[in-house]
């Protein structure tokens, strides 16, 4: 074995940056390893099981010998069951060869983003938002040209602050609903006004919907309902509580799919097997039974965290409908940034949640964002242990 | 739904070329549906299921409720499992902190890329090679540099050919060991004079061992053993029997790992969980045993293909030692190009194989690439149908 010098990394693979939860994560299971009772308030995953019936489509595939490669864009039964699935919950027409099955929705990411955008292009994207839009695009040498949302816009960007940011490179703009870390939902209003704004100039929608379905208080949407000429991205993961099986999908016009279905046999010859057959059973009606209870679970938790969170003092002032988070703008008497605050309330209370800066640097300093994938009574002892430590914080 | 324009795609995108060996594989459904018999020599898949010790584990992740994230850079224990294994079987030093579980090996390439280039960079690669390192490379902006290669060399990039053909935006050279399309083998002299080389030009090596394992008649060895510095893309596809489950990995000099987990987890957030678990299984003796088994296997239909082949006058030089392919050039008095070869020999004769334009320019035209991924007797009935066919050519 030889000694080797530094090796000489790309510099936009250099300029990649870590999620900060990452080192709460990491510390947080140090002081678990230690005894210590953690709460996580910081994961982005469902803490439900995947359902039964889709465990059970998993096993009998693997019976049947489903081991194989499938084609780049995915298991045609699959394709079409959503196709349908679109036409029955959100009286979408949605062909299914418009839909490619794809690794995650970081797979739909990577698709839209290669597919649509060059080196030197831009994107507007809010700020917060999702943490990897902006390290994939500038990965892809794409400048993300970030937008400020804050809760006078419910956490979304509207066609007005869209065009007023609006740059000659802006190639595609991307926005999700419900969003991350918000949880706030975009209007059909809205969403049909960012759509004429998108078209007047040539460029492309994208819209994240991997939280569709976790929706509260109010309809469940699909910009597909909108036009054939937008670009949706989704997931198994969150609804349907399949995050560890990497399955995701993307709806594109007619028109870009021959050029996508190429790109994805090359990028990933072909999404997990074993998974597409087990999403299969995702619409069964024993599975959305089980999912619309798991929905039920979610609201109860958001009411309660939400309550919590308002009655400490923490600022939230959108409407977080759907997703399982809430971004809690910091007391106004905090002397500390958001970061320091969820690095000393872990260390001191047992309670981790993600501190703004992985979203964005609008307003990051006095954000945090508490994910409610956890039980009501364990939402019940978070709350309290940061009551003790807000008190603390006060004493000082 | 309003009807919608042309999508403005980026050039790089529409430019990514489909696999001819796709339209034949459609066409070859269309006679199967009809009727007809097929052969199918076209397929890059062993024809094995994935092994029983695999599947159990797989059921057991999923009784355990294995169905969540796992790190970015896949489960702890099977990057040390890994680790052993380079140890075991190949007396390898490589620190299970230097192994990334991906995508399949289609992750690592992506990872790998975009890790080290950017671009206006080139890359040497061989012709004829896996189209998809051309793809991806152009996708980023990466000029994939190719220097022909053929029955002299093995198919194989030798280190005079590949300084001959060195530029100064030469920023890594990627080769494969057992190779695609040719099934050769890269002699452990001639790699490490391609890593000398890479190492006084400051450009990254990049090894693609996806077919390590499938070795007949020769020892079966890994890049790593040679250096620290080599970068080794490899997947549970091939030896393991596990294609559908899109799961491999990539060793990296451990300076290079930190930023190549980073872009996991923004890439891919992570590998499929059940499959990780299931991988674990791969490396127990009895999944072991019966992947020798298979390997025996593969040894005896290269034998019969490869003798086969030879006897009806197709030209099989160099010594195909591994993988599950033969590059076979036309018998010299076939007067048309191998295209035109497989698509009529797939109409006439029913035997499907994939002709050598997927694989680049030198001598595609006059090379098919044959896969012994079928049974000894499908082998045999292929050969009487191709002899028949052959026959038929020299009626013309």
């Amino acid at each position: 074995m030889q000694s080797t010098e530094q090796p000489r990394l790309a510099p936009r693979a250099r300029a990649v940056e870590p999620f900060h939860v990452m080192r709460l994560l990491e510390r947080a299971k140090t002081l678990e390893a230690e005894g210590r009772s953690i709460i996580h308030l910081e994961v982005g995953e469902p803490d439900f099981p995947t359902p039964e019936p889709i465990l059970a489509a998993a096993r009998a595939a693997l019976e049947d010998g489903a081991v194989h490669y499938t084609p780049a864009a995915g298991l045609p039964q699959l394709r079409e069951r959503l196709s349908r699935y679109y036409a029955e919950r959100y009286g979408a027409s949605v062909e299914a060869d418009r839909i490619l099955i794809t690794p995650g929705a970081s797979g739909a990411i990577q698709l839209v983003f290669q597919a649509l955008l060059e080196p030197g292009d831009e994107v507007l994207i809010c700020d917060p938002s999702y943490p990897c839009y902006r390290q994939v695009l500038r990965l892809l040498g794409v400048e993300p040209r970030a937008v400020a949302v804050d809760a006078d816009d419910d956490f979304q960007l509207s066609a007005a602050r869209a065009e007023a940011a609006w740059s000659p490179r802006v190639r595609a703009l991307i926005v999700a609903s419900p969003a991350n870390p918000s949880g706030t939902l975009l209007g059909r209003e809205q969403l049909a006004e960012l759509h004429a704004l998108c078209r007047a100039r040539g460029a492309a929608l994208i819209v994240d919907e991997i939280y569709q379905g976790l929706v509260y208080d109010a309809p469940d949407h699909s910009a597909l309902e909108l036009a054939e000429d937008v670009y949706v991205i989704n997931s198994f993961s969150k609804y349907f509580g399949m995050t560890g099986w990497r399955l995701g999908w993307l709806a594109a016009p007619q028109a870009a799919v021959e050029v996508m279905e190429r790109m994805a046999q090359n990028l990933f010859i072909a999404p997990n097997t074993p998974a597409q057959h087990a999403a299969l059973a995702a619409f069964a009606p024993a599975t959305l039974e089980i999912l619309e209870r798991r929905r039920a679970c979610f609201r109860e938790r958001r009411d309660a965290l939400l309550d919590g969170l308002r009655r400490l003092g923490f600022g939230i002032d959108g409407e977080p409908k759907g997703a399982f988070y809430l971004y809690a703008r910091l007391p106004d008497w905090v002397g500390v940034d958001s970061m320091q605050f969820a690095t000393t309330m872990l260390e001191e209370v047992g309670v981790a949640a993600t501190p703004g800066h992985d979203f964005g640097c609008h307003g990051a300093e006095r954000h945090v964002r508490f994910a409610y994938t956890c039980d009501l009574p364990v939402i019940d002892e978070a709350l309290g242990r940061i009551d003790r430590f807000l008190v603390q914080c006060r004493s000082r």
